[in-house]
């Protein structure tokens, strides 16, 4: 099966056409099999419930155990339920939380901040964990910020061999746990998803805890925020978040079950390859190159199964 | 005063931190001079104007001529009044022309599409032109995508000194004239606005005509469609388009004037430092690389002389 598609690969990349054996990144999902994709775990699972519709998130469980931990019991107890969306800046990140947790929009009132319950008020920084165990695809094409990127755990990665450290990389999409100065000040209370140009400037500078896999566009086109920082000027322009809940905590029936394209198979690489030489009729050139953060990663819901 | 800049900026290297002479984008701009500013000329400014509000894009001239004669032509002569925004695609571009002429919609009805009047029909791609004579300021970062990116005349480029042609990079925020798949299919009378992580695919493979200098959240914040390539699926999902005009044809008096910071100057490296360099007291790893669609092309809208 891997010789097969490697071969299939090299002549796609000798003689690009619109034929039907060309590798596009459709004919790769199409012809896909079961295997390449792994079920997404429910305890990992968080459903953001907006106005607007369902955000579906994958808490990355691997490299920021503590936060995620913290966001499990965060949800479970209803912490975030009818708090709200409080920023959204251009460019860069929506954020939500509760707005009188932190005195940043000026309207906070520390004395009214919703109660953690028996979440933890502290946690560590996790920026990055040790790579060893973990297993690794190197995109080879390089990165201008780092020494390896690629994925890990179906998430994108940077790798640095010397520390022997691996981060979740900023790419639209990602969600990470707001801090203020302090590394250590996050505790998943206060997310905030990517909404423009990747920023990899906030890799091993903040927590990142999970990726959107479906819903994007209903964080992505929130009206921004004429505060500083994209904060909402007055509390009627922040967006509701009517409910926030783990999949595991909804009965299987219920609940929506996702997979996602696995990081570590053959077929990944003829995706990446497909993202890096465009064979699509549209292109008149082929590239020849892929950035980490321009390769989609691709999730589709499980159909139930008929009764 | 670039001796003076180079001093200071080397300071700041060898002792981070966040004192008053640290340096950060924020005191970068504060201590520009008038001459790091350049004036965006009236003839290259186009106003969008949109029920949210204004966005004013500066035309690369310099790179697309004939493009940008052309959209000067279909503006002057009210082409695109009354058209709409007909597509939002999320993470990738929004795009705006008359919905009749063309037929990837469904929906569209060439027999009916509106005259372009004494614009030309048919244009030669302008995906890119020679290095030659064109004042180029170097990132020395790398990227993933080509050999050389910096900056030429205010805009993100790519070049090669192999073939010694440059272009415009698709970074966020870049204007583009939407093409079918033929190279050269595009007028300049369907345009669109990159609103997600930079596809720089799209690199020498579409014809770039500018960049969105303000307004870009009216762009970046519209819903999502829900057709194929985010085609709106029905016409009351578009937003219109009210006028759409040059600067240059209105009076001075009831334009409004932009500048851009210059990017060939001693302020414009302290600029790119400043972003590769995080000083602000959030940042715990100062990062010490940066990608080109990582760097913001500041502007300002020019006061009007008081009465």
């Amino acid at each position: 099966m891997f010789m097969l598609q490697i071969v299939l690969a090299s002549l796609c990349l000798a003689a690009p056409s619109p034929d039907a054996g060309v590798l596009t990144s459709a004919r790769v999902l199409d012809e896909s099999s079961p295997s390449d994709w792994r079920r997404v775990d429910p305890s990992n699972t968080l459903y953001l419930d907006l106005p607007g519709g369902r955000v579906v998130i994958e808490l990355a469980a691997g490299f920021a155990p503590a936060h995620v931990e913290n966001i499990r019991t965060l949800a479970r107890e209803h912490y975030f339920d009818d708090l709200a969306i409080l920023r959204s800046q251009d460019n860069y990140v929506a954020q939500w939380g509760d707005p009188n947790a932190d005195d940043r929009t000026n309207a906070g009132d520390r004395a009214h901040a919703k109660s953690l319950g028996s979440a933890r008020t502290k946690l560590p920084a996790e920026f990055s964990r040790p790579s060893q165990g973990l297993a690794f695809t190197k995109l080879s094409d390089g990165d201008v910020y780092t020494r390896e990127v690629g994925w890990a755990d179906g998430f994108p990665v940077g790798r640095d061999p010397g520390t022997g450290q691996i981060w979740l990389a900023h790419c639209y999409g990602i969600v990470g746990a707001g801090r203020n100065n302090p590394a250590d000040s996050s505790n998943g209370a206060e997310l905030y998803v990517v909404t423009g140009h990747s920023p990899r400037h906030l890799d091993r500078n903040i927590t990142a805890v999970g990726r959107v896999l479906q819903g994007m566009e209903l964080l992505s086109s929130l009206p921004r925020g004429t505060g500083a920082l994209g904060f909402y000027e007055k509390p009627q322009q922040r967006v509701p978040l009517k409910r926030v809940m783990l999949a595991s905590a909804i009965s299987a029936a219920d609940r929506t079950e996702w997979e996602a394209l696995r990081t570590d198979t053959p077929t990944f690489q003829q995706w990446v390859e497909a993202r890096r030489n465009r064979r699509e009729p549209w292109f008149v050139y082929p590239v020849g190159h892929v950035e980490l953060c321009n390769v989609p990663l691709p999730a589709r819901e499980l159909k139930k199964p008929a009764h």
